[in-house]
């Protein structure tokens, strides 16, 4: 029996790793949930799984669902907050496995403090990786702790990295989908609409994401993720545009072999997968390979989707240019939900950021977590620069 | 250091062998060729690779070998013959790995010599493993001898099974290019000309492997080898038709993740793979995934190709069976291919040679030898039978 912690059990990972558990109660357990402010749901999750102890995002938010605990007779449920919280459920001598799906940096601070009290953990949080990869695979390589990707491509290169040793590994493929302007003509994307942006193909997720997946900055970030979960140089990492989502990435060997991983388009089964290693467990996440169909594979273009560019250029300096790629794109990506800057605006604001983000290397995640806060500002000043002409 | 022995050395597989060991000479060695009746190439090999032993088809070629040999002043090489001759050469003390690629079943004596004296096996030879795939297996397993399949589609098995355990596969999917008449409607099969049969799509092979490719048997023979070699029920091994011949085979595990190999159609590569596993040696067989395009995967038609459903049922039934299946396809082909029957006369011969089979499971090579040269009789009458008015 495995039991299971939660760093952000209120979303769509963590709802989805739920179900898992649901699915096999012979095999995992919760220990901990860190449910953030959903306090309806934290308070559901609460009675349905008894965990260990629940973490809240602040001090009021968890007074309120001890209360609400209190009154449903499960007292015992011990409630706590903030950071120190999400790093206690994360470090509970009673926790097996760490799933990390807290958007953004906020389960930084727990990932690592999980890593070093030697718990596996199942990685679903991109910006973690990518702000912090080298400190967080680091410290896993030396204390020998597993790290599980769950992100589908990077889950599939796990897998297909069975085939051989890590050294026979020359080249990983991630797919892409090529988001929802695979095909549009270059000089149509500085008009592109928030509403087009968010009409995602083949997954349906956040809305961050779902314009990462538009701009293919999300791809950069898995690239960043990619060299550091897998101790490979970006040039090492490619990117293959294959827009129906069946093959979720490629391994190529030394040798001339490619392994390739294919399944349905469900977190469940990356979850599932993380969970589980070094077993695989029965599902009914079945796919239907006699449906198949056609599949296609092509480059993708860097002059229409310049974040990839970028990304590779902030793998390629590592540490706090990979902090800046992420914190700027998010802010440029608020400022393009809220359109107060165009769609070309999202690599142009990044660009400026990287332009100015010293070359260093952080340490410690306080370090990381400064550099972000820095590129944050950075990025703010740069999209409030933005002329309404531009819009 | 790796000593060869290349049951076969003249052979296609033989000489793409002999070019792996020539291009790594700090991996590998030739220790003993068997060489059948090619003598001036055999003469060639032996003065380029100075094997320990030879072995000849008939002891008169083998007396003018080892005339030439001496003249060359390579009295030092030993020439042998015959069968007694093949087993010497794959069994000699010096051997670290033996390549199976004699074509049929004049190899298989060998092959199980081979493993009965615990050397590693790379098997090119799919007839012994349709005629005896369960005596070696059963041996091999016993002793723990790997069996290293060099077939591509059973490469690419072996490499996605290391994807998880043996008892996590739930499923395997050889691939199929559907050959010439993967398109052909049904009543035109009957007027399918030698010439048309011949054409193979992607792949350059001899004659009765390209004829059945056209008739699918060769996949049945496939199926029926993956059973074996794999240890897996008839029902678990799928049929796939992917026309362009970049995935080789694929391997569906019990979550639902599926893993699938790619690479160059160049049977070096699933050679390299067998004789250097576990390792992975870096080789030029690079394949461009950047230049794949589209790929395209359907079920087959088992109206039109009646020889998978035959390959089926003789998997299912085992033994003397699939020993009849392969007597009685290589009967039929050549019987097709000297214009005796017509191309749906393979499948017929086939049938009525199976449903004559009595189901029997031999216990040794001697009695799979005797079940196939019975099965071969049959066949010969079935064709005999066949009316002017058929062909």
């Amino acid at each position: 029996m495995k039991h299971i912690c939660i760093l952000g059990s209120t979303g769509s990972i963590g709802t989805s790793t739920l179900s898992i558990i649901e699915r096999y109660p012979e095999r995992f357990a919760v220990a901990s949930l860190v449910a953030g402010r959903n306090l309806d749901l934290a308070f559901a999750q609460c009675r349905r799984w008894r965990p260990l102890l629940v973490s809240m995002a602040t001090e009021q938010l968890a007074g309120e669902l001890a209360a609400r605990l209190q009154a449903a007779g499960l007292a015992a449920i011990e409630v706590v907050y903030g950071s120190a919280g999400t790093v206690r459920a994360a470090t509970l001598s009673q926790v097996d496995f760490v799933v990390s799906a807290i958007v953004g940096l906020a389960g930084l601070e727990a990932t690592y403090a999980a890593v070093a009290a030697g718990k596996p953990v199942g990685l679903a949080n991109k910006e973690a990786m990518v702000a912090a990869g080298e400190i967080l695979t680091r410290l896993a390589r030396r204390d020998n702790v597993p790290l599980l990707p769950i992100d589908s491509e990077h889950n599939a290169i796990h897998q297909c990295m069975r085939g051989g040793s890590a050294q026979e590994v020359c080249r990983i493929w991630l797919t892409a989908s090529g988001g929802p302007f695979r095909q549009l003509p270059a000089e149509q994307f500085q008009h592109v609409t928030v509403e087009q942006a968010l009409r995602h193909p083949t997954w349906v997720m956040g809305r961050r994401v779902t314009i990462d997946s538009a701009t293919l900055l999300n791809k950069g970030l898995e690239i960043i993720e990619a060299c550091r979960l897998f101790d490979l140089p970006p040039s090492a990492v490619k990117v293959t545009v294959h827009p129906q989502s069946a093959v979720h990435s490629l391994v190529e060997f030394v040798d001339g072999s490619i392994l390739a991983q294919l399944s349905v388009t469900d977190m469940r089964l990356p979850i599932l997968y993380a969970m589980s290693f070094p077993e695989r467990v029965p599902s009914e996440l079945t796919f239907d390979l006699a449906a198949l169909g056609q599949l296609s594979f092509e480059p993708p273009d860097f002059a229409r989707f310049p974040c990839l560019r970028l990304a590779y250029e902030a793998a390629e300096a590592g540490g706090a240019a990979c902090i800046a790629l992420n914190a700027a794109d998010e802010i440029a990506v608020g400022a393009f939900l809220e359109g107060t800057i165009p769609f070309t605006g999202i690599p142009r604001t990044i660009e400026a950021v990287l332009e100015v983000t010293p070359s260093t290397h952080p340490e410690t995640i306080q370090e990381v977590l400064q550099l972000d806060e820095e590129a944050r500002r950075v990025a703010r000043n740069v999209v409030s620069g933005f002329s309404p002409v531009l819009r």
